[in-house]
Parts: C-alpha cells; structure tokens; sequence
C-alpha cells in the first residue's frame, strides 16, 4: 500500500442539467480524485481554496482520512465554474471560469509530502504539474490528465510533463487534439510517442481506451447507466479509482495492474454520474464497487 | 445451417472521404449483408437492379454462391446514393438519393425463397419489409435494421414490423430517434418494448450494445481500426455476419449465440470500413475473420 500524491483543483461549481440544476457545489479534480482514490489508498491533497471553503466540505474529505496539510487556505474565494450540458450530455458547456484563489497558486509540498511514491497530476497548468512533481523525491508511478485549454494555450509546457509521466489519462478529444489524429486508436498510439508508457482515451459513455507500447490495446465499453444525471468530475474519479488501485498494490505496476485499475476507475465513475457533484462517491463503499464490478465483468463476458 | 433470405438495396455509390472518392462503386445494404453472411451460410436476395448493374458486380456475389434468382433488373437506372463523410466520420452527409428503379419496387419471393428460415430485412421502406415477411411460410429468426427516414415518416408502419421480430439492429442515434431515450442503454430497454427479444444498438467506432429482455446486456468495443478509409456499410456488414453466423449454427438463436454472433459482425465491419465500398468484404474469408476474432477477444481480456 503506497501513499498517494494528488495536485489539483479543489472547486465550487454550478452545474445546469436536463435533470436539474445545483449551485456552488462542492467540485474541482482534486475533490472527486481524492474521495474515489481514498477507498484503496490513503491520499494526500495539495491545492489551494478561499476563505469560502465550507467547513463541511472540509469534513467529507477528512471523514476518508485524506491528508490536508498540502491545502492552503487564502484570502478570497474558492475557484468557481458554471456550465451546463445538453442532449446527450457528451460535452459540458462552459458559462463562467472564476480563478480566484487559484490565480496565484503557488503549491509547496509539505515535508512529508515529498516521500510519495504515486503521485497524480490533475488537470491543472502544465507548470504546476511540474513544480509538484520536482519536489518529489522518488517518484514510482506518476500520472496526468490535462484540458483543451492547456493544449490549445501551453502545449511546450504541456510537453514536459508529458516526457516525465508514466501515464496520462486523457479525454477522446482532447487526445485527438493532442494528437491530430482523428480517432482514439490512432491518437493512443501518438500520445505514448510524447514519453508515457500508458495512455488511457476516457470516452465518457463509451468506456476507455488503454494503449501501452509494449503491450498494445485493452478497450472496455462504460459501465450501462441508464439515467445520467450529471456527467462532472467523471474523468476526475475515473482517475481516482485508477490511481487508487495502483497505489493499493504497492508495487510498480504492471499490465495486468494497469488494466484492473482501469475497469475500477469506470465503476467508480458511474456512481458520480448518477448524482450532481461529488453526492454519489462521497457515499460509495469499497463493498459497492465489489458489488458493481461483478455486474461489469458479466457485461463484456462472451 | 439454415439459408438466409435478405431484402434490402443494391446501389451504386458515390462516397467522398477525408481519404479519397469513389464513383458509383457498388453498395446497398443488400450487397454488403450478402458478401458478409455469405461468409458463414447460403443467401437468397430479393432486391431490384437498374440496366446499368455491372456484370462485375453480379459476379461477384456469385462468387459467394449467392442466390439471386428473387434479384429483378428492371428498366431504368440502379439506386444511387452520394454522401461524404468529414472529421471523425461518424456521420455520413447525403448529397443526392436517387431511388430510380428502386422507386417501384415490389417485392416478389420465388417459390424455393417462401421456406427460408432466416430472414433479414435490411434497411427499405417498412411496407416493403411487411410485403417481404408476409411471404416467408414460417421463419425461425427474423430481423431488421431501418433508418432515421422512415421513422420520421412511416413510424406506425415501421412499429408493426418491431412487433414481428425477433431482433432489430439500428444505429445508436437512429435508437434514440425512436424511443425519445438520451442514451443507448435506456433506448435499448425501449426498444425490446415494442416486440424484438433482441437488440443490437450499433456505435460505430465504440461498437456495440446488445440488450435482451430476459438475459439484459452484453457490450463490446468495436475493433480497434487506426486508419477509417469509408465507414459505409459498416452496420450492414455487421448485420450480415451477425445473421450468416447464427442461421450457419441452424437452430433458433439462444442468448450465448446472440453475443457471439455480435463478435462476428463486428469484427467483419472492421474488415469493410479499411477500404472503399465492397472491396474489402469482397476479398474477406473465414479464415482471415477467425485470425481476428482471436485478437479482438485478447483485446478484452482482463
């Protein structure tokens, strides 16, 4: 069992569905990360909110002994995001991105922090990404996941930390953008050329895509859900419970690993989706994601 | 092995893709199923033809040992369809339908076609499906595929041929249509409400979601295909080594059938959409489609 690393976006967000709408939600990578992470591994948050920050927001995450030390509290408010989704529900549509706190986030590892051994890069500035992952001593297995916005705006940056990971997670297509290819296949392929051994195509209601070099494909269709109720942070948890299973192992992983972790992250990620915000994964146990990953394997089973 | 009676378009074909362009190459539903099923078990065709068909092309489902005795030639020009396809070519863009002798067609079983046991109703109007049906003295397994164009405008005929049976293999957008679902596993569910035991939702890229009333779901990813040439007749493709592999069997499908009988068309689309048109259905044989199946299953392997 291995300790885990996360930096990203601890968040507030109001969110506009065809089921319903919530306002300042509790939301960000870093939030649904940790929450799914923590049912195999203890997780450690580095991040920053504002004064905003609800004290039983707070409590959620202490309540799966996720380690908060790396949090920083300062004046102003919580990073904010509106948007909503139409139809299918496949894209979000941004209506407001508020920085704030987030501005001038300076992350700055705790000392105890810098022995991590698993450490995962949420969708934040590829700058950040690498200023985190320079003050870890050791790193065993480090993972990414990045944005259009970061692509569009950063792509250098964004390729520095790409040469340093040993997987990223990606959506489709952000992968096709990424890429230039126009298919997940293709792009899986050229996204490990960048440095990665693994790459991992998140497609949303059509499962993932998982490449490496040396082994080639493992592709899985989403866990059925038949009412999706708000699709946010559902790449954020798939990350989670990826990452989560790894560092639950304790070893370097291996193939075998990395495919386990990937059909745990698409259980986990089907419980966000049912509910808005974190609702759903704040309340899922270790037993039901036993229970749904039996439901799974049956899915695909010839 | 049961033979196969297939009712469905022969065409010619225009297609413009990000790769390249063909002209009046041969297509219609009907040709893609038959050099697809034929792969598996014999098959009968009721279709109608201009002057103009190219000997080439009849000779190549003869080839097949394709029965076209119920195959008219009419006066007057084939059906010919123009369409491109852009970006991820998920979708194809009609530029010109021009149903010439396809425009009258009735459809008239040859004595020897009335005791098939396997019935396909390709994608035609559904009056003409009911007309095909009513013909067939006592089908064993009967199915069908149709288009977004009939259930905009033919839906009360389309839902009396839903209610005769036993599977529908439609488009995931198309499945939508219907049912007013947002998302293919509740469209699924809708769908076996009005009459199939079976349904096959097709995906394309992500490939497939069979649902059955009494057994539910069985999902696979499609074959991973770097380079799309011309994803047309893809879905016909599947349908035809979904249906050749079940009437080779000669039995009335059971559940397990069913989920392999979707690998098979999978897998045989994949073959289709590498290059354009027929060309490379035409050229398939088992042995290449077994050679595949091994590494499309090592593909979902945990």
């Amino acid at each position: 069992m291995s300790d885990i690393l996360v930096v990203g976006s601890l968040a507030y967000d109001s969110i506009q569905t065809p089921t319903g709408k919530v306002d300042k939600t509790l939301g960000g990578s870093a939030n649904y990360f940790s929450l799914a992470a923590s049912l195999f591994a203890p997780v450690r948050v580095v991040g920053v909110v504002g004064e905003d920050y609800r004290s039983e927001d707070k409590a959620l995450l202490q309540k799966r002994k996720i380690d908060l030390e790396g949090l920083q509290v300062q004046k102003g408010k919580t990073f904010h995001w509106a948007g909503s989704y139409e139809g299918d529900m496949n894209e979000a549509i941004t209506h407001a991105t508020e920085l704030n706190v987030f501005e001038h986030f300076n992350p700055e590892l705790p000392v105890k922090y810098r022995s991590s051994e698993f450490v995962f890069l949420a969708n934040i500035a590829p700058e950040l990404q690498t200023q985190v992952l320079s003050q870890v001593e050791k790193p065993v297995f480090v993972g990414m996941d990045t944005m259009n916005f970061w692509i569009q705006s950063r792509v250098e940056a964004l390729k520095k930390v790409l040469a340093k990971v040993d997987v990223v997670l990606i959506n489709e297509k952000e992968s096709m953008q990424l890429t230039g290819s126009s298919n997940a296949i293709s792009a899986a392929k050229k996204v490990c050329e960048l440095g990665p051994d693994y790459v991992v195509i998140k497609r949303g209601e059509y499962g993932f895509v998982l490449f490496s070099r040396s082994e080639g494909f493992f592709i899985w269709p989403a866990y059925p859900v038949e009412k999706v109720v708000d699709p946010t942070g559902a790449g954020d948890t798939f990350a989670g419970g990826f990452f989560g299973y790894l560092a639950s192992l304790g070893r370097k992983p291996n193939w075998t690993d990395v495919k386990a972790a990937c059909v745990r992250g698409t259980v986990l990620a089907s419980f966000t989706i049912q509910e808005f915000g974190v609702a759903a994964i704040a309340r899922t146990t270790p037993e039901d994601v036993e229970t749904q990953m039996v439901i799974y394997h049956k899915l695909v089973q010839i």
